[in-house]
């Protein structure tokens, strides 16, 4: 006799709305880490964050309904850090380091909910913008990415079988579970979740950080998502992100102040975070610039993150460039995190086993990879190259070169004047598939 | 906020005991067509059905606690029919037929239990003997399968990690769905679950049917389990088994009563049954020798289940005796149930599609299909060849010739005698697997 919770049953029948973002912790680490130093040095600068679908073959506004995509952003913007979560942020430890979190940091956090946004439809795309202080409107990058995501895949299952679902999510579990196995023939993986921007859906990067840390055990380091890292006892796993440099380069005077920008980040930087945090992200505006002008006090920290050129080859030039600066690389650490999956995640680490540390920011390929899963066939569910970026900072455009052009985001002119201050050494033109 | 059903996680941490089968009903159809027939006619006889492994390699008293086997007996003997199983059997159509089971042998089933049993431990196998009136020990036949086969695989399962019970489960959903994929090639299939004794498990059949109910749509004709017939609205298959020739072969008072047994068997049978229900089992001694010396009548039945031969040479055989009989095979019905799985489901279509009508009965290679799904690897979850056969008939020896010699059971004089009065030809040695 099956057993009914009627009360629940009736609550679940009740709902107005599944939330997708049901927490400001449900957000990548990095976030707060680079808000800190955001909240402590640029507290004033004005920043719009702003939705860009690189797959344009994609028509979000045809496949999303803005009704329901406006209930999810009012929601997220209902949400407040409880108390509970203020207080793992500050009693935790990050990266080895207890109080990560200064108590005046942590105090302001405490009453910061998510600023308004604007939403247009814009043939069959929408066109989502998020504008005022840089301290609040960077926190939507994450819940506006994963709730559109999420959206995209609700609205593709919306009207299936029961069965179809089931067979979906059994593929899709036996599919990562392969990966599992393959990643457990590499003995001294470094393996952590970056995928909560572009995850299928929030319960599913919860089985999916599951799976790891029982599949992977030690060699699963932790996620990138604060609220999955709190509520799974794993380490919250993150550093920075393109916007520091954009900013910073969007806000800089001239052209010299500009060229110094990404320098001016991390001299910022390691003011508030030392180990296993001090990782430069050196192509915002090209790595092959950022490597020929950087001071060679950036050779003392400890790794590269390497963001848009192929892992080998990026990683092949961040490796001279430390010989060079007289570093030995296998005291170095080179993370990679750009469109992984399987099969680059073995090549890569088989590439550099020994030759220097290694880790891995599984993302799109971990949380989102239903490719010949859907009982239905079709490519509905195939994840999308979708990324919110900060386009404007104290009304001064903003721009960002990356070492692939395709992933390049600004106005013309003003890539142009960027080409000509760090050049274009290196940049190759490389299909985006996530 | 997770909502928890105290008063059911309560309950459930009191369970004594998780029953492997919770109703009498949970049995194949043709046990309740052919208990109809024993109890019109062969109410008196006593007969003994005894476990036999066929997997000797398998120690399944090693495997499985005597203790949870006792207690999983005993309570399938606490189990009568409900009344509402009582008023479906009395009120639905079986095979298009309304009253299938006479008021009389109703009301004498809502009186059943099943009978005492004798369990002890020979050799690292149980020997496990059921002793009365056949009317009762054929009742025990299906479910004394289905609670040793489920015993085995809760206890390889016993200890496992979440996590690999889940990816467990979803390599078996998706393994499943491949074969329900293959089979949607074959646009006149006609099948059926044949599952229950062998299966992993009561709820894993569930899901089988649930899924080939919605992957094959009209393909699927119903399935052998009643309560699985009842509670999904589907058809319940079935017709007859072995046991009605073995035990009236064994109280045939000569050797002449002996070799009329199978047609003394067709003759009782279509006094009571008529349409599809008229299909022969033909080889309980074997398939040669029962076409050799049947009467012409046996030719206007309805089809055969060749159920130990190869599908292919079996149909074959029978093929060309209907066409000696001078009957039209494509208006006969060919039903294939010994071991198949989707290999043999599709070449055994293909070869006889257009040539004669075929039913497929899938038993273990559905409903225990774990090969391969394991993520501790190992063989330990595959099905063995465990079968309950009636060895003892009002006190005299019963024997199983077959079609095949491995699949023969009885003392070893008794099936000399048999061999004298039947003959060996068409008998030869397969490997059993299921």
């Amino acid at each position: 006799m099956p057993v009914t919770d009627i009360a629940t049953r009736v609550w679940n029948h009740n709902w107005r709305l599944d939330p997708i973002v049901r927490s400001l912790l449900d957000t990548d680490f990095y976030k707060l880490l680079m808000l800190q130093m955001i909240w402590l040095k640029h507290r004033e600068v004005q920043a719009t964050f702003q939705l860009i679908n690189r797959s344009t073959h994609v028509r979000l506004a045809d496949e999303i309904d803005e009704g329901a995509l406006r209930e999810q952003l009012d929601h997220a913007r209902t949400l407040r850090l409880a108390k509970k979560e203020l207080i793992w942020l500050a009693g935790n430890t990050f990266y080895g380091e207890t109080r990560m979190f200064s108590p005046d940091f942590l105090a302001w956090l405490a009453e910061v909910q998510l600023p308004d946004y604007e939403l247009r439809r814009v043939d069959g795309q929408y066109e989502l913008r998020f504008a005022g202080p840089w301290t609040h409107t960077t926190l939507w990058e994450v819940p506006a990415l994963a709730i559109v995501n999420e959206l995209r895949a609700r609205a593709v299952l919306k009207d299936r079988a029961r069965f179809e679902l089931d067979v979906l999510y059994a593929r899709a579990k036996a599919k990562l579970w392969e990966k599992v196995e393959r990643l457990r023939d590499l003995p001294d993986l470094v393996l952590s979740d970056f995928g909560t921007r572009r995850r299928h859906g929030f319960l599913w990067q919860r089985w999916c950080v599951e799976a790891l840390k029982e599949g992977l055990g030690s060699r699963f380091i932790g996620t990138s998502n604060v609220l999955l890292a709190m509520d799974n006892d794993l380490e919250a796993i993150g550093t920075n992100a393109h916007e520091l440099p954009m900013v910073l380069g969007a806000l800089a005077p001239d052209d010299a102040a500009l060229h110094a920008a990404p320098y001016r980040v991390l001299e910022e930087w390691r003011q508030l975070y030392r180990g296993n945090l001090l990782v430069v992200l050196p192509d915002a505006f090209g790595t092959a610039a950022f490597l020929r002008d950087a001071p060679d006090w950036v050779a003392g920290w400890t790794g590269f993150r390497p963001d848009s050129a192929p892992p080998i080859e990026g990683g092949e030039h961040i490796l001279s460039w430390w010989r060079e600066k007289g570093q030995d690389p296998r005291t170095k650490l080179l993370i990679f995190s750009d469109g992984m999956d399987v099969d680059t995640i073995e090549q890569t680490y088989r590439h550099f086993h020994g030759r220097a540390r290694m880790s891995f920011g599984w993302g799109t390929n971990l949380t989102n990879d239903f490719r010949g899963c859907d009982p239905a066939g079709g490519h509905m569910l195939e994840p999308i190259s979708l990324v919110a970026k900060v386009v404007e900072a104290d009304g001064r455009p903003v721009v960002k070169l990356s070492d692939n052009p395709a992933k390049a985001t600004g106005r013309p002119d003003e890539i142009a004047r960027y080409l000509r201050v760090f050049g274009a050494e290196g940049r190759a033109e490389r299909r985006v598939e996530v």
